[in-house]
This record gives C-alpha cells, structure tokens and sequence, in this order.
C-alpha cells in the first residue's frame, strides 16, 4: 500500500508554523509497512483542494489528510472530501452528543458552528475525538481511501494511535508493535555497522537507527498475526542488539537522559549536588524538568566566576592557579565542595571552556572535565565536542554529564 | 507571481527529519510578494520528481526545490531540472574553484564526486555557496523558473538571503526590507485589536502578528522602488505602533529576551547574582547562552530545598515559617541574600510552584514571586500562569524574570 500526507491550512503555505503531521504520520505509517510517496500542502481553498484530491486519488492508494475540519468558515475539507467521493454529509448522533458533552466539561457556549463539526461523509468509519471537537474519519471509493484527521496535533496524534492505526492494522490483517532502544556514547553510523549483521536483510523484526544531537535512538518493530508473537519477536531482537552495543544502551523505554538519571536517584533515595561553571545551570534544569525531583535535587551552585568557585565551593585558590579553572582539579575540588556544602549523598560538577572566546592551545574551545563523586570516591571525565558553537557545547556537556552520573550510580548499584 | 515549494528527500518521507525548509521558504516569499501555492515533498526518485516538476512547471511560476544537490548517486535534483526544461549540464569554473577552496580550508579529502557539484544546467543564474560546497542555481523557461537550493538550513538559508532574494527582488524591479518588533506582557489577540487601525486596509507596509510562547511579535514590511523609502515607511510605521503599544516592546532588532537583558547588563558594566528555586537555573542557563556574559554574571544559586535557601542566601527560617517558600517576603529575602553573599550589583530571584504537585488553594501550581534588587532598592511582581504543565510553568516564570530585569534595568538608566 502506498500513501500520500495532504496538509491544509493557509498558515502552513504563509510559514507560520512548521509542518509537523507531515513526518508524524509518515514515521507512524511507514512502520505500518505503508511506503509514503509524496507530501503535499494546500491552503484553505476549495478548488485547489478538490484538484489535488482528486488527483492524488489516482496516484495513491491511501490519502491522509489533516486540518480543514474545524468549525468555521474556512474550514473545508470535509466538505471537499464528500464531494470528490460523490456521497453527502449526514450528521453522527454520537458524535454530536460527543461534542455536546466537551462544551459542556469545558464551560465554554457551544455554537451553531460546532453543530457542523458533527457532519460525517455517508458511508464513512467515523474516528470519535476525546480530546477535541473536530471527529476524524475514513471514507472509501473505488478501493482507494481517504482518512481525514484534525491538524493541531495533539488531537492528531491521540486519533492516530487511537483509532488510525488499528484501523489500518485491521485492513492488513496485522499486528504491529515497536520498542525505541536510547544510546549514549557511540555514533548513528558505528552503531549501524556493528549491527550490520541484524539490519541487513532482516524482514522481521526491522532495526533502524535514528541520530539525534549527541545521541542516537533504534527502533525494533515487528509484525505479527498476535501481539505475542510481535513482542516475543520484539525481546529477542532486544537481547541480539544488547549483545553487541549493549555497554551503550541507556534505555529500552524511549526516555531521555535526565529522566534516567533523576528516576535512579528518586529510586534510590539519594540526594544530588550540582556544581555548574560553563553549562551555568543547564544540568540542574534538565535533571529540574522531572516531576518529583525533589526528593533528591537539593541545590546547585552556578559557579561562573573564579571567585565564586572559591567562595561558594571551597575551590582553593592554589589549585585555580596551578591548574586553572578548567581541569580535572578543579572539577574535583568543585564536585566535593558542592557535595560537602550541601551534605548531599552524591555531587556532580563540570567546568569547561563553552567558546567562542576562551580557548588555548592545551585547552581548546569544546573541552569540559566533569566530575561525580560521594562520600567513598570520585570519577572524572575528560571530553572534547566537535566544536560547533557555544550553545551546542554546552548541550553535549550537559548530555555527557548525565551520562556519567547514571554510570557513577549503576557502578554505585553492582 | 506564485510558486510552489519542492523539497525533496526520501528522509522526508520517512519522518526522520521535518520540513522546516518550507515554512521559511514560504514566509520569506511572501515577503516578497509572491504567492505561495503548495508545498509537495518527493523521495529521491527520479521518475515522480520529473513528474512533478513536469505538472509544476505548468501549474505556478515559480518553482523553489531544496534538497539533493550533494555529490552522492541519490542526489537527482539539478540532474531532473536540466532534463525537464530540456538543457544539458555544464561544469562552471568558478564554483569548482570554490569548491576546491573549501576543501582546502576544512582540510578533508576532495572526490571525485565533489566535481560533480560544479555542474549547472547551461544558461542557469549560479548562486555560489560559501557555507557548503552544492551552489544553488535558477533556471528558466517559457518565462517559468525553477530555483534549486541544497537541502540543509543553514546552506539553504544562507544562499536564499545573500543570493536568491535579490534576484527575485531584481525581477520584481522592487526593494523589500522589513523588520520585527518583539513585545512582552501583551497577547497577539489583544496586540492585534490595538493595532486595528495600523493593519486593516494597509497595503505598504504591511503589519502582521505572530504569537509565540509567552510573547509575540510584530513584522513590519514594506516594497518600494528604493531601500531608503522602504526605511522611512517601515520608521513611520513603528512610531505609530510604539505610539499605540510601545510600553510591551522590547526589541525592535528581533532579539530574544535574554539577549536584551545581557546586552543592558553588559552595556552599563553591572554584575548580576541568580537565586532560582522552581526555574532550578533556567534563567542562569538562558542568559549565559549569549557570549561574553562571563563579564557580567558572576554567579547563581539554585536553592531548590528549603535548607538550600537559609543556608546558601541566609533566608531567616522565620521567614519560610511565617510566609513559605512561594511568597513575597521570601523572594526578597532570596534576592537581597544573593546579592550580599555574592557582592555584586544586581541580583534578581524567583519562587514559585511548578507543578503538577504542590499547589494549594492560596498558592496554586502556576504561581511565582520574582524580585529584582540593586543598593538601593527591590522591585516584586507576583505572576500566575495559565498551568499548561511543569515545564511551561518554569519557562513562563523565566521570561517573566527577564522581562522584569530588564524593565528594573530601565528605570536605573533614566
């Protein structure tokens, strides 16, 4: 089966916003084994929407369509979308007590407008939305379809994995389900070559890597009559790809860095210092942004200054001047500052050069030392980042951090 | 004149990566007062993309593709171009001199294949590229053009500004500048309804809202025969706008908050101390994001727990007890603490519920104190967001502090 992304909206066309759905929907329908052909926009203009619909109809065996489904003037694709299948709108009871019942929980007056919103295309299979107004729906001819989602996208989104995609699953006779693997510390392409021998040729389950700033991501998908044969198939892909690259692995369940180490220290009970020069406070927001972290974030010391790091931490001014501000030294003798200060079980510190001015020979822009340590000892790392602008240094600084604290925590465990 | 953008990239089809390119493509032709009609996205396949720009060429006047110019057999673009408008290619020297000048300076290997990059469709406009090695080129026929652009933003952007927009604006025979107005504390709604007299039934310049989070701006924009008229209308319009809503403005250059408060910070020689409880050093992050800000913050202090507060900024236990973290008296306490503990200039504060937990009735999530202090004297603002979530909370409470140092900064300088 193959598809074509019809996005409508003149905000789209003027560059207001971004468009989003477009690679949603072709990530989501791609592991559905459906090959997207072409993207295509419109704006909210009835003739051109009708050309390029009926159009694509000939080209396409499936056409998802978002936005246009509002309830104002200019909201018209569903009126297209019945007219260029030849049928005609009828209302969905359901759908409009629906609605009726969101106005009602929201307070809001609900109009003669949102009446509209209840008109389906006869003969359509009707994608009820929870979380908006607007209903989707799919609706056939002549072996082609056409399914027609909301455009902001969070309402997207929920009627996709809600309804879409058992719909389509239904239509292929198939189960599909997928695992997103997280990787620190190994480039996209070295994890794409050590795992050559499980990519190449593998029908089922398919692996695919994905880069991400600083970061690279897998996915296994699978499908399957049953859900049970997806996932057995899904866990012994899992277990092959740990044996190989597993050192690198730092979640099997999609989530971000920050949110791995703040779950192992909630977990743990431990409470955490951060002692931040160049990144000034970059880490503690990141680690910040998790619900609950405060039962084990107590303070962080942004210590930009040199002053300050003696002030504020205890950095000797001896050590400052032998070595410098950035130096394993110094992020040792910041890391146990903070942690004394504070009296928390661990500490974490970093000092680096963020550019673009600041650098030397023996200490280029893109250097940090980082430093982890608790009440039994302290681990330091040196690392260098491809130079690719102050903000983006301190990015990969940050993520590196957080890897070194899930690192200091998991040996913590053995 | 109308146009279609043609990005093309079978990762675009894929979902891997999302089309920016086309967003601000779009707003930058309209800018120039050309219509944008559609977008269409086409993998690397040489088949549909001759399709396509085939139907294309007869359906708008402008084509502007981006994406598969580089050296690789996939990259098709500038290949289909010359076939379809029926002209052959031809290596052009100077853009392989250049070519063989950036390989020189990034000190990598030259292919084979790099060569291919100086090959244009014969009678093409080059657009030589000085931030990659893939030049861009416009090429005609029967009063149609296509404009070829690489795929990457920052090559595509760079070429669009220094090289496409004066060709477009050459064959418009017209000069178009405009300028962005960035306002805070106003929404776009309410923006928009006291400007209604400024933008309803104005053809030149042009004024136009956007929102984003937490802030919106204006552009201004105005096409004239030369630049200085185009100038003195877009300085007339901004003094009639600073008339009706100049108090919310705060860049006219389309800078970010904290860059603004950087530059006033840094301008005038001031230091600045941060205490963040719930922003957990989100504030200290964004202003040490803008270069050379080493010279005027000197330090932060993330007082997350309560102990943190009495202990790193000497908040009376007193104070917490009788009044909680989350209040006026404690906010003071944190700033003027700050800024003795730290002995510089300036210091600002925050405290407040980020949520989801930790709300009551008298404080709910969304709440936050800010206060803002020199020698002489303190300045509080109690804020309370629309509770979108933690981490909109938290980002909100930053722009807010921003907004207000950089409002305590004004009155110092008057």
């Amino acid at each position: 089966m193959n598809a074509t992304i019809l996005t409508v909206g003149t905000e789209l066309l003027f560059g207001q916003i971004v468009n989003t759905n477009a690679a949603y929907l072709s990530s989501r329908l791609q592991l559905l084994g459906i090959d997207v052909l072409y993207h295509v926009t419109v704006g909210d203009n009835p003739h051109r929407l009708a050309a390029v619909l009926k159009r694509l109809l000939s080209e396409t065996d499936l056409i998802v369509t978002t936005g246009g489904l509002g309830p104002t003037q200019d909201d018209l694709t569903k009126e297209i979308i019945a007219e260029v299948i030849g049928v005609g709108l009828e209302p969905d009871e359901s759908v409009l007590s629906s609605i009726e019942g969101f106005f009602r929980k929201s307070g809001h007056e609900m109009t003669a407008n949102n009446r509209k919103q209840a008109l389906i295309p006869a003969g359509a299979t009707v994608f009820r939305n929870e979380v908006g107004t607007a209903p989707g729906f799919a609706a056939e001819r002549d072996g082609k379809t056409v399914i027609a989602l909301p455009g902001p996208p969070r309402e997207m989104k929920h009627l996709f994995e809600k309804e879409v995609s058992p719909y389509l699953q239904r239509r292929t006779n198939n189960v599909i389900r997928h695992r997103i693997l997280r990787f620190y510390g190994i480039g996209e392409s070295a994890l794409e070559s050590k795992l050559i021998p499980l990519i190449d040729g593998q029908t089922d389950p398919t692996v695919a890597t994905y880069a991400k700033e600083g970061e690279c991501s897998l996915r296994i998908a699978s499908k399957r009559k049953t859900e049970e044969e997806a996932l057995a198939a899904i866990d012994a892909m899992e277990s092959r790809i740990k044996a190989l690259v597993g050192e690198f692995l730092y979640s099997d369940e999609d989530k971000d860095l920050p949110i791995v180490a703040a779950e192992k220290l909630m977990a743990r009970n431990l409470t955490l210092a951060s002692a931040e020069s160049c990144t000034g406070g970059l880490f503690a927001d990141r680690l910040i942004s998790v619900p609950g972290i405060s039962k084990s974030f107590d303070r962080g010391y942004i210590t930009y200054a040199n002053g300050a790091k003696t002030q504020m931490l205890g950095v000797p001014e001896d050590v400052l001047a032998s070595f410098g501000a950035v130096s394993e030294e110094t992020a040792v003798a910041m890391a146990e500052g903070a942690r004394k200060r504070a009296g928390t079980d661990v500490a974490i510190s970093v000092t680096g050069v963020a550019g673009p001015d600041g650098g030397s020979d023996g200490k280029p822009v893109g250097l940090a030392w980082i430093c982890v340590c608790d009440a039994r000892g302290s681990r330091t790392k040196r690392i260098v980042t491809r130079d690719r602008g102050r903000n983006r240094n301190r990015y990969i600084f940050v993520l590196e951090m957080m890897n070194q604290l899930n690192r200091f925590l998991d040996r913590e465990m053995m």
